[in-house]
């Protein structure tokens, strides 16, 4: 099964770099987790949402099809104006507090070109989402590492030093462990020439609806929080993140956009993520079974020896007992069993495994294979 | 009529840049066509087709939605493998010839980062695609302006001159003007080391259907040919955009995309690609029918005493007879007609307007407010 999942390899031909510009010869892009077409597959390698998206999404989309088929033919709304309203409602802010993009990856993308300047240092936890570096080398930013604490929690006393930035994901990726409120206030007072950035795409399986801070936008006009339809809404495949934050931030993300490309929204995610928004019980519903799962799976994988940290999203951080050997090898075993899961090959956190949380019955069957194979 | 068409200015609140960094200070963003939302409007402004896309576009989508509803929920395929397996049949090139973007723009933004060197310069027409000069703000690249000759078209031999790379729009915008193939091939033999740009967003709407350099990427490895689902496939609302070129170039386009954004493309805008390419007879057919209309308009304007360009695109770049008045008046009386076209209050072309080509009947009502109002 291992060589069907690799199958990504075509056979390459060889590369010729002359034309490419110096900042191309020098990325080294971000690797999403695997995509395998495989059926039969236990997928819990992507934090993508266990349960599909509200049904109202698929009907506000059929809808423009239905009645508006030629409406492809238009450009959609440039800034989104309809998506942003309705935002604005669910999220109690202004929609001129409220910037949307293809995801919250290139929502994070424009908040480096935009915040972040050059040749002065923005300060980021050691072990983070690694996409951060990889924007930072694109836009030439000068990233800091900040040591996490043994038990990888953020210290927020170890970030007082200049920067022209601060970006932390909370909960943290890809440890699951949130900061707290009040650091982030910390933070955020102790830098007021520093743009901070929290990147919430998780937030919404904290086990407390008050983890965000959405909250403290109109306290601080140098906080920017990012969030995202992929995970709790169930909608990666329709690309839709945000930013929320003091409408001069705002604008700067808006002017990037439109120096970039006007239209990152098509017609279809415009509708989408507008029915989404519009269906909060089912949000809710679905956030409270994940989170629900996620209690479920750090108890058994703790009955099986597992060390899980304190996860607030939709996937644990756990390491193995040592008499499972190499965490490397139980990947790579649950993998030969169809059961995906992520390892990342890196200092302080080689020796344990992200784990999406996933149905019932996935999550179950991920307790078998390990209890069979172990 | 026109107050309600210029609303989308609300109340701006003071803007404060105090975080923002000076690559954004220093931006102006590119100004999109007016998208107003009013009935009855003859909107003739942003180059849309006239035309609704093949009907197969909205099925496909519908498909994914009907059968396969909670794959929202999961990540589209980075590198958009079955659209450019399918795309790679209908041009006849290798899928790792294909690069594709959320619509051109940003097709065209990434190729400004991975090919146009800092500092040194790229030339472009002087009247062209008005988001050239903004790409080049936005990655610090020093674009040189080249005159057009006096009949609008492109003289390559003023183009003989050291740069890192050339950008054209062939058809030029707003001009509509076709540069020959020959000319194409002139430069791309002249500038071994710098990479030629041709950006056939119109290439479609050519009498002859082998204007596209898309067939000279094997021959030249310093070619790279954008195109659009925006005009041709009337499917400017799902953000589809593709370049074509040497496989090296194409990597170095995939590199940027996964260093910025991994998943641009949506997984409705994927299968309503695939669906518009898998319908050649719709496609064919439609753009036949807006280079027939093209040709009446052209036609008409000139029995009413415009000055017409010879366009080759799905407008016309034409000058209204000094009988009617300052150009941008005739712009004004139309507007206040419901008649939308465009004015560039631009050096050299504030005397023209440019007229996307309408179905028949909005043709029509275009001619006949011209003839009823002067």
């Amino acid at each position: 099964m291992v060589d069907t999942l690799t199958s990504n390899a075509d056979a390459t031909p060889e590369i010729n770099t002359r034309l490419w510009s110096t900042l191309i010869r020098n990325l080294t892009p971000y690797t999403p987790g695997e995509q395998p077409k495989h059926d039969n597959l236990c997928k819990l390698n992507t934090n993508e949402n266990p349960f599909p998206p509200s049904p109202k999404v698929a009907e506000a989309i059929a809808q423009v099809l239905l009645n508006q088929a030629d409406h492809l033919k238009r450009y959609p709304a440039p800034e989104s104006d309809e998506l942003r309203a309705v935002m604005a409602q669910v999220y109690q802010v202004a929609p001129n507090q409220i910037f949307v993009g293809n995801g919250s990856d290139e929502v994070l993308a424009h908040i480096f070109a935009c915040f972040f300047v050059k040749d002065r240092s923005v300060l980021t936890p050691d072990i983070g989402y690694s996409f951060y570096p990889v924007y930072a080398d694109t836009f030439h930013v000068n990233l800091v590492t900040i040591a996490l604490k043994a038990d990888f929690s953020i210290d927020v006393d170890d970030y007082r030093r200049p920067c022209s930035g601060i970006i932390i994901a909370n909960p943290n990726a890809p440890t699951g462990v949130l900061l707290p409120l009040a650091d982030i206030e910390k933070l955020l007072q102790e830098h007021r020439n520093a743009v901070i950035v929290i990147d919430e795409a998780y937030i919404d399986f904290a086990d407390t609806p008050n983890a965000s801070a959405v909250s403290l936008i109109d306290k601080y006009d140098n906080l920017v929080v990012t969030q995202t339809f992929s995970k709790s809404r169930s909608l990666a495949g329709l690309r839709v993140g945000m930013a929320f934050a003091n409408h001069s931030l705002i604008e700067a993300l808006n002017r990037y956009k439109n120096s970039f490309n006007s239209y990152p929204l098509d017609r279809l995610a415009q509708a989408g993520a507008v029915a989404s928004l519009q269906d909060n019980d089912y949000f809710v519903a679905c956030n409270q079974k994940v989170i629900a799962l996620r209690h479920d799976v750090t108890q058994a994988l703790t009955q099986l020896g597992f060390t899980v940290l304190p996860s607030q999203a939709n996937f644990v951080f756990a390491k193995p007992p040592a008499s499972m050997g190499e965490t490397i090898q139980v990947f790579e075993k649950l993998r030969e069993q169809g059961v995906i899961v992520r390892h990342f090959n890196k200092p302080k956190i080689s020796s344990y495994l992200r784990i999406t949380i996933g149905t019932a019955e996935q999550n179950q069957r991920l307790l078998d294979t390990l209890t069979n194979l172990f």
